[in-house]
């Protein structure tokens, strides 16, 4: 039979985040990427969404190992649910496995892992796998695209990436302010946790030069005249409790927003959070900073290619197939749409979505469906218990709380304790004593309507009383909370 | 002393949405506007929000009467509630009372209310206060501005509006979508309840003109070939059970979306609306249709002034003093600085927010703070009894459900029934025999770790009981539910 290789995707392809491909040679198997998405407000109480790693669980004996294209979470976040289930190789470049191996140690996982540092252009072996690093332009540095040798060709996954004609070396922005304020002798100082740690591992491996002297502890920072000052702050997408909030609220501890401050927000809006953004942004004005944000300056870069760059990519590497990799399906179509008016036929173009893989032999390939694919929900310590009906009931509850009604009853019916009367999101019950006692009514009222002579029900007269209740609010308030009631029997 | 007009804002200038102004004279009172805003995801199971009467309440006896601009319903949706509290005389143009007669209806206040039509340059009088309506063009049809002469001077309330040196005379998009089917020997059906009713209305009221016959039930049309057909449908905001999120599912009784339909989605996104838009839009490519929307074409022209328009405007009016009116803090400084650039000094623009008024007379203004101001929640049948306590209780449900633990107990402490555990949102606590098992013991070792020889305390108790399954929910799951013990007495 001749021989054939299967690129599988486990996510990325029909959604922002997520990404994971496979790519699977006989009995061996390697992953590209593994990252998690961030929860929309259709998940409530979520934490993260991982892939569904039910094909590399089936297939763990011939998994070789992971290869990742660079650290941002949507391509490594997922790596330690992964490698718990699967501890294989994991090869990424220095400052990627060093954010890696923060997320691992946070797990508990750090000790034993097997993290291989991977450079541009050493060619590596991985199972069957020649694998070759290249270099790519991103918004995060040491990003790069993967060469892999198949027994069937060679397969070109460029990763996250720009073309970016006169690149800073391996600046960012970062480097850029640092620089700059050394230069018009001012002092810096890093606010926000994940500022401070990534600035730190960056600059320890090389990937930043942070002038000596340059960067102060922010209560000697605050300390300077204004004009000696530069504060590099993470917030950027308006959450609530980053240094910007604050600062903008006025609630920061050391630094005030005053007439003549310069506020930059150099990051593109992640859809959704057009409203924390706006709030912040409103505030600083309303302290009388200037403000440069998305809606009314250029002041952020894309990390990611233009319609421009993804032809150049097509005429560059001019694929005998091509699928493209990373978005909705929206973003895929057009990809797809481009890569046909650069002159690809309809044959060698794959719209494919997550779990729907491409299988290609020398001289052909062929979408093959169905394999297992999805979103998997972290919620707190626990992954994938949290279905459906807890997600809808979440909802229930957000938008009309809860009311409990506990009452203890003999084996008869009759009432020995309560009942007892309690509720959240929904009003104060409790402050309210003449509602209290008509629920209280309603509910004795529904207990005594049972069958007379009859054995007591408990699970009937527990409906009784929950429709009676149910009535009485819906009739009073026009709502609809959660309503349970709990029978004991004594 | 020289008489003096006051102008109120209660809502409308610090947020898009809740528009209400006040123009006070001496005792007399008349508002432009009633609006209402729709409440974002921090305010769960809020119906929407309406702008703090309580100054209209304490100043009801001059209150003449309320102004609309125009029948969207962020200018009118609120008057229902203000007329409950205060039913003074509406004015406003037909097509305005049309849809606020609806609004009113609802809430069965119809026949009690006093409903004036205005035309545009027909000029009357509200108590002091000479109004003449002005025409202005706008999204909806018969939108007005107004020209309110006072005793110190005439104010000039654009109400929204855009400048259009070539307006369709009164037509909005429906009309044209009628008429170039009816053109083409197409037939039209509407989809969607609202769409209808207004189509309805617009007709009745001479504001639509619909071609005999083109109009057809959408069985009926349904039957036609694709080529003769043009549905008319609600849901461009991408809304879960509208009829165009219906056909992009598949799930539309009589519509099924094919390859070869053109889907034209005439809409700004509403900011926070981006990811159910987007879900009906890859829906809608994934079914084979080609989409036209925000992203990709220019089919939906804004019903607002540009930037150019506001120049146009305040160069036409050249007012002695300017207020921004309607949006967040940084339109209203967009606004405020446009005007400064066009030589308006900084004595005569005033970037007021909710509850400052400007006070001017015959040569002065200044701004007089203190006005009561703010959002009153609309929840239900009630307003105002959903306060930040509820809010927050119905967030912390939706992230994490609650468990709620139900025991019986005899003077003593002693456990006479239960304890019974139950839970929503959380896991299925119910379903997890193990789990409610440790749980019942947690509850009963914490009940035994009384004082013994102390009286039982049932509040004391009760927070023990919490704590206990607090710290084993945490410690299993790493998870916060709402945790409620009910422990009553027999």
């Amino acid at each position: 039979m001749e021989p054939s290789v299967r690129l599988i995707p486990l996510g990325g392809l029909g959604e922002i985040g997520l990404n994971m491909m496979l790519v699977e040679s006989g009995e061996d198997l390697i992953a590209v990427d593994c990252g998690l998405m961030f929860p929309d407000d259709e998940l409530p109480g979520i934490d993260h969404v991982i892939p569904d790693f039910t094909y590399v669980r089936a297939r763990r004996d011939g998994f070789r190992g992971v290869l990742l294209t660079h650290g941002h979470e949507d391509h490594i976040g997922a790596l330690p649910y992964l490698l718990r289930e699967a501890p294989v190789p994991v090869y990424g470049t220095p400052l990627t496995l060093a954010l890696v191996g923060e997320r691992l140690r946070e797990h508990g996982l750090l000790e034993s892992a097997d993290l291989r540092p991977m450079r541009p252009r050493d060619r590596f072996d991985v199972g069957p796998f020649g694998v070759e690093p290249i270099r790519v332009t991103h918004s995060i540095a040491d990003g790069i695209g993967l060469a892999i040798q198949t027994p069937v060709g060679t397969i070109v996954h460029t990763g996250d990436f720009k073309l970016d004609p006169s690149p800073l070396d391996g600046e960012h922005r970062i480097q850029q302010v640092l620089t700059l304020a050394a230069r018009h002798g001012r002092h810096a100082a890093l606010l926000g946790m994940s500022m401070q740690k990534n600035v730190a591992l960056a600059a320890e491996l090389g990937y930043l030069r942070v002038p000596e002297g340059l960067l102060l502890p922010l209560e000697e920072l605050a300390a300077l005249p204004p004009e000696r000052q530069v504060i590099v702050s993470t917030g950027s997408q308006g959450e609530p409790n980053s240094a910007l909030a604050l600062m903008a609220a006025g609630e920061h501890k050391y630094v005030q927003v005053l007439p003549g401050d310069l506020v930059i927000i150099s990051a593109r809006v992640i859809p959704g959070n057009e409203r924390t953004i706006g709030r912040v942004v409103n505030a600083l004005y309303r302290a009388g900073a200037e403000v440069l944000y998305e809606d009314n300056a250029f002041v952020h870069v894309s990390g990611h290619a233009s319609q421009e760059d993804l032809k150049m990519m097509l005429n560059l590497t001019r694929p005998r197939y091509f699928i493209p990799v990373h978005g909705e399906y929206r973003h895929l179509l057009g990809h797809a749409r481009l890569a046909r008016s650069l002159g690809l036929g309809p044959d060698r173009v794959f719209l494919l979505e997550d779990g729907t893989a491409l299988e290609v032999t020398k001289t052909s390939a062929r979408a093959v469906a169905g394999f297992p694919a999805g979103r998997v929900l972290v919620d707190g310590k626990s992954v994938g218990d949290v279905g459906a009906v807890v997600l809808r009931d979440r909802q229930l509850l957000a938008e009309a709380g809860f009311v409990i009604v506990a009452v203890t009853v003999d084996r008869k019916g009759g009432v020995v304790a309560g009942p007892e009367i309690a509720s959240r999101g929904f009003v104060y019950v409790e402050e309210s004593r003449e509602l209290l006692e008509e629920l209280k009514r309603a509910v004795l009222a529904a207990l005594a309507e049972g069958e007379p002579g009859a054995g007591f029900d408990r699970e009937e007269a527990g409906a009784r009383v929950r429709t009676a209740v149910r009535q009485l609010i819906n009739q009073r308030f026009g709502r609809k909370p959660v309503v349970l009631p709990m029978i004991l029997e004594a």
